[in-house]
């Protein structure tokens, strides 16, 4: 098979060349905060096998999987063949519904032969995969009783165990290896906290209706939609074709007056009623709520976890004992009414996120464990390279992050065989970034993602928000494209300091100056005693006003006052201060000059913030995991890693036989014992069709109680899902050995080599 | 110290014989689905020292303890007389500031032991408890930079790693031994969904509006304090402070008309301004919004997590192979609109819950594993008791579930001293509703709830649902008075049975039958060849409209054809079906009937349901392990068990001295791989100050890496929270001794015996 392995690598790298022209590439933003509008993945929803990155007919017709595919085409042809002439003699039909099953038997062969030889990258049987996910209850549309509600989905207790493992390892992997600082906020959210972080104004997409019926359609897509039916539509001229092939590439960066101007030059209508539309609205993706029983504090839920940790800060900065730097992360659930969801557990209304915040001094992003993660090669698609239509490069992140030529180190690179001419100034904004974005990469191949189809891809400047430094996106391709799973970004000094000018709070912390330093200070001093003798009742209300005034603004009172007509009498002048005037003079309120020695200086700090889609992890991983048995089309498994498989374990009674049940009722109260979520399957079938079972939802491990195990010295066996191979262990070791294996502090082939191999068992299968 | 063990023995006793006087007992649902009025707590939200129980003032003059307060008390009086004959004396300024300074001493002196020799069990320092709280940042109102939102409260990172922690437990405690099937569903729920269950028409609270400035009060709680202050002024007849004593026992059982009466006859006015106030409306607690773009989806928050079990059944019921009882569970966020917010974190808008409903034969409600636990000893107030002015009883939960005479048992039982002659007839409705409060019960014990301040209340039939078997209440109690925590109700088939109705769904299960049965059954067996021949283009509309009657509906149809006048030509009658009108006979609708052999019947399961309310959980865990040192009233900590504490070890440096990183960093990093939650402190401050903030944020144990951790063999010292004493424990051992006291696999007088007493250190404190 080496020479399908070859192949299979020459795939990838064409895969890497091309990838610069993937129309498909999505541009999702979970940390959408830069409101970047989204685009729209594969659309087909209804295909089966879909094909995943672009599909190369060479392959099938490569030599030698040409030469183990000609006998079964010519068997089909064969067949074929028997079938035409019994049908062109009258045959009896008894017959030829017999020849005509043969035919379809071969062809199936051939079918599942061609499947069987295809890179496994490259097709995706998607029905089957829906299949699974639904029938095993892995996810499912929320209240499907109910008809179900677009872009909502429960867990079942298989998916919703997998995202809670994956959440454990998240925690430990960031919040405990990383001695983060987590909380946990509210999701109901005041509207001036998301006034101030933009969320308000800038959150929507634009949208248009049917005029009639009242049906929203996304513009974009509705636009998108309309023009690639044109682009096939074989009518058209090869003019129209191509301005709408250039239209839809230049969709994103488009104004609404813009797209309002193609949807009336193509007289686009409602797709599904053909009515006309509506002028294009904006439409907030937030969903607004009433809080408390008055009516007049309106709240949202919120569209980010990220905002929670921002109004945390100080507090925050306090429980740090003030010293930066550090970083905060929150897990929960985020809300967007999305105008049209689709794409499954991809683009959703209510998802979970976890996001973490790091705190920095603006002058130095270096960090301090840098240097344990620079040697980490990932797959880095920067901006530079996709606006070139050059392919992502992998590379270390020491060299992402530092600012030299990159020629070097080219051989080393394993799938780049072009462009040695590539320099690499600093890709990576700074080493708190990279840091993180390895830390990613590192956390994904923890849980099972297939490192060959993760990529990072940096923000192009259109699309990043004004104030963010730096940003990439940890892309995953699934059968939709390249689906944007966490983002990474460098976001400045922006969150702190539109929060703390709102409130009027110092959200800043203090650094130490590498000097003492000497700084002039101009203070107001206030003369109470004169304030209360001279404005008697109204001391109250001007002392409140002159406090909200700058340094600046005395200063002009004061001008005012020297420039002013004053009372002769009273030597006092009429001033106005905010919407009050008062009769004041300047020895009220006397500015005081004088020098400080300070030995820190505020700073506002900067924020690094990866964010995470919880759900569109899991469904990559999901998607990333899901196999078909070689020799059997109809069994599918997930190949989760034991790490985070819903369970660890199963349980079978060989039989269903009373002798079975204390020892099989033991271990499994052993591993809960040991905290191994596991599960007793007594229920009928050969034991090869429970095993099939325990596949389907990733079981890694089954545990068979059998005769051999009621006799001395008491043994059972340990089944592994993805090489279904059998070993034959003690009784007294079986707790610990699952232990392990399942938290991945041995694996299975150190297992094998142990214990003896069990076969007969196998035949049941 | 046995005598006041002894004292407080007797006051635990008093304590249960006047519970049931006990008035500021609440009646909270967390599993409020029954529409119960919530009650009021204890409103003193000001007070410093807040009584628990009920205060004995014969403590403080008890002799012992009098004894060991006189010469502190003739030290203050002394001091006083000194005080106040240099006063009259005209001694100089500053000698007799110096003698008011010594009798301030004196005075705290006497404060302080009279605090330390009170039970603690009956007073809580509330300000200081609150202080905690904030200052280290457990718990805080959410946006609080922005002014705080009444209801919403954010966790720091020590309340989220305690609630984390907790969650963990939860987990492990009920989902994995009890192999539970988890779920996670979505919080917006469709209007329909909660219509069906009941929210939307009842889920309310009363209230009335202040006419002029629009302030909203809920009203129960309005006549409540406003009774409470005419009972309490001296103006007021007797007659009338008996009538509003009355009254407000009254209050949960009240109508609205009731209430309504009640502020008219009182002339009660807005507590704020004083002016009218509005006709009462209800109020739905639940917060709206619209799904998707349109305007037309109303959905709400859920008010809880359950229904998203019961619309989730029928998968679930299927994962688990049809088989009966099995248990779902959902941990998750809820959302009540409460109109007026208060008591912490006790009476929130948005709070976590974690659910589980038990599916059972509602013929068949006994438990597989009750004998497990069918000798834990707990707690139990019978509605009986409550309704007699009787005392909970201590009693085992075997002994509460089974029908007989308690009189034997008695004697076993440690706090019931009267009431000999209690008969037992099955206070709990059922085994399996008795196995999940035992099992409440002992997860509560683990997780460090005081055992003296837990009991289970039951619901008097007022406060349940007509469709309820039985409930009850886990309460803990708390400055607030008793705080439901916990609910476990028996649901019978309600739920279930209304969503099946309103979706057409079969929610149901099967039962093997003990016998076959051979049943009739009838069938509709429509002629569609016949219908299409006579009815043509009607036939489809026909059909449809047929199939939505029933049987009998059928049989009225074939009786009105024998009865009515059919066309002479064409046989056929005009019948009305639905809507519509058409020309038929009984020869194209012929009913059926045969018998059949059934081997299984159709049963509507049943439902337990044990509902927690985490923050609830969270809040009386914090105010029941909340200590102040004995020696000193400004150090607090809180003693959390090792299992939940939110950081279970800190590594220090005993200076400030760069020879100490190495270790102290290696050792940070091995409990990490180890999974045990630490932090280093290498903050400045002496040791001592430095073990005191560790207190206060629950750390149980702190390893310091001083001198003689530096030279062979390497060891460092490990000090234990709650009882201060420290241990020298080799380097080699000292990560797994902490991982297992912080998994409590051991406890720290086991670790104290092996390893020798550490005590220079603890000078420095």
């Amino acid at each position: 098979m080496s020479r399908l392995q070859c192949l299979n690598l020459k795939l990838v790298i064409k895969q890497i060349l091309t990838a610069g022209e993937n129309k498909v590439q999505a541009r999702l933003s979970a940390n959408t905060r830069n409101f970047s509008k989204l685009s729209n993945w594969g659309t087909k929803k209804s295909a089966t096998h879909v094909k995943i990155v672009n599909y190369h007919p060479e392959t099938m017709a490569d030599a030698q999987v040409e030469q183990i595919l000609a006998p079964l085409r010519e068997a089909v042809k064969k067949q074929g063949q028997v079938v035409r002439s019994m049908k062109e003699s009258n045959a009896p039909d008894m017959e030829v519904k017999k020849a005509v099953g043969e035919l379809k038997a071969l062809k199936k062969q051939l079918d599942d032969k061609e499947l069987a030889l295809q890179p496994p990258s490259e097709t995706f049987n998607r029905s089957k995969f829906a299949d699974l996910m639904i029938r095993r209850f892995f996810y499912d549309q929320s209240f499907s009783i109910y008809g179900g509600i677009a872009g909502l989905y429960d867990f079942g207790p298989m998916g919703c165990a997998l995202k809670s493992n994956i959440l454990e390892q998240w925690k430990r992997f960031f919040i405990l290896e990383e001695q983060m600082l987590e909380i946990d906020c509210s999701m109901l959210t005041p509207e001036r906290v998301l006034e101030t972080s933009g969320h308000v104004e800038k959150f929507a997409d634009t949208m248009v209706k049917d005029k009639k019926t009242g049906e929203c359609f996304r513009l974009d897509h509705l636009i998108k939609s309309r023009l690639e039916t044109l682009i096939k539509d074989k009518k058209q001229t090869p003019e129209v074709k191509e301005e709408c092939k250039d239209i839809i590439i230049k969709l994103d960066g488009m104004t609404t007056q813009q797209m309002s101007d193609i949807v009336n030059k193509f007289n686009m209508k409602s797709p599904t009623t053909g009515n006309d539309l509506s002028e294009p609205v904006d439409f907030n993706l937030m969903f607004a709520t009433q809080i408390g029983p008055t009516g007049d504090q309106k709240g949202f839920l919120r569209p980010e976890t990220a905002q929670g940790i921002f109004v945390n800060f100080k507090r925050l900065l306090e429980f740090n004992q003030g010293r930066l730097p550090f970083a905060a992360a929150q897990i929960g659930n985020a809300f967007r009414n999305e105008i049209s969801p689709r794409s499954g557990l991809l683009r959703v209304r209510e998802f979970t996120m976890a996001e973490i915040e790091h705190f920095c001094d603006p002058s130095d992003k270096s960090h301090s464990k840098f240097s344990d993660v620079e040697s980490t090669v990932m797959r880095l698609y920067s901006a530079c390279n996709q606006m070139d239509g050059q392919p992502p490069v992998d590379i270390t992140i020491g060299q992402a992050v530092s600012k030299v030529k990159i020629i070097d180190y080219i051989r080393q690179i394993k799938y780049l065989i072009i462009n040695t001419n590539i320099y690499c100034q600093g890709m990576v904004a700074n080493q708190t970034l990279g840091y993180f974005m390895a830390r990613i990469y590192m956390f994904m191949m923890k849980i099972g993602v297939n490192k060959e189809k993760l990529r990072f891809r940096q923000h192009m400047s259109n699309e990043m928000a004004h104030y963010a430094v730096d940003c990439w996106d940890a892309e995953c391709l699934t059968s939709y494209g390249w689906v944007e799973c966490i983002g990474c970004a460098d976001r400045s000094a922006y969150d702190l300091t539109k929060h703390g000018e709102e409130t009027k709070q110092r959200l800043v912390a203090e650094r130490k100056l590498p000097a003492p330093k000497t700084i002039q200070v101009t203070e107001l001093e206030m003369d109470k005693g004169l304030i209360g003798k001279t404005l008697r009742k109204d001391s109250k209300d001007f002392v409140e006003k002159l406090s909200k005034l700058s340094i600046n603004g005395v200063k002009q009172l004061h001008e005012f006052i020297d420039n002013g007509k004053s009372d002769p009498t009273t030597g006092l002048t009429l001033c106005k201060i905010g919407d009050k005037e008062f009769q004041i003079n300047k020895e009220m309120i006397p500015l005081k000059s004088y020098s400080k020695t300070i030995h820190v200086e505020e700073i506002v700090p900067n924020v690094i913030e990866p964010s995470f889609g919880i759900g569109r992890i899991i469904y990559t991983l999901l998607e990333h995991t899901f196999k078909i048995r070689e020799k059997d089309e109809q069994r599918t498994y997930l190949s989760l890693p034991p790490l985070v498989a819903p369970l660890k374990c199963c349980v079978l009674p060989l039989l269903d036989n009373d002798k079975f049940t204390p020892l099989v009722s033991m271990l499994s109260k052993s591993l809960c014992l040991k905290g191994v979520s596991n599960k007793i399957d007594d229920s009928s079938g050969s034991v090869g069709r429970r095993y099939a079972r325990t596949d389907e939802i990733a079981v890694p491990y089954c545990i068979t109680v059998d005769f051999d195990s009621l006799v001395e010295p008491q043994s059972v066996t340990i089944r592994e899902r993805d090489s279904m191979e059998q070993i034959r262990v003690p009784v007294a070791d079986v707790v610990d050995l699952v232990y392990n294996l399942s938290q991945g502090n041995t694996i299975w082939n150190v297992a094998k080599a142990k214990y003896p191999i069990f076969e007969s068992q196998q035949t049941n299968e």
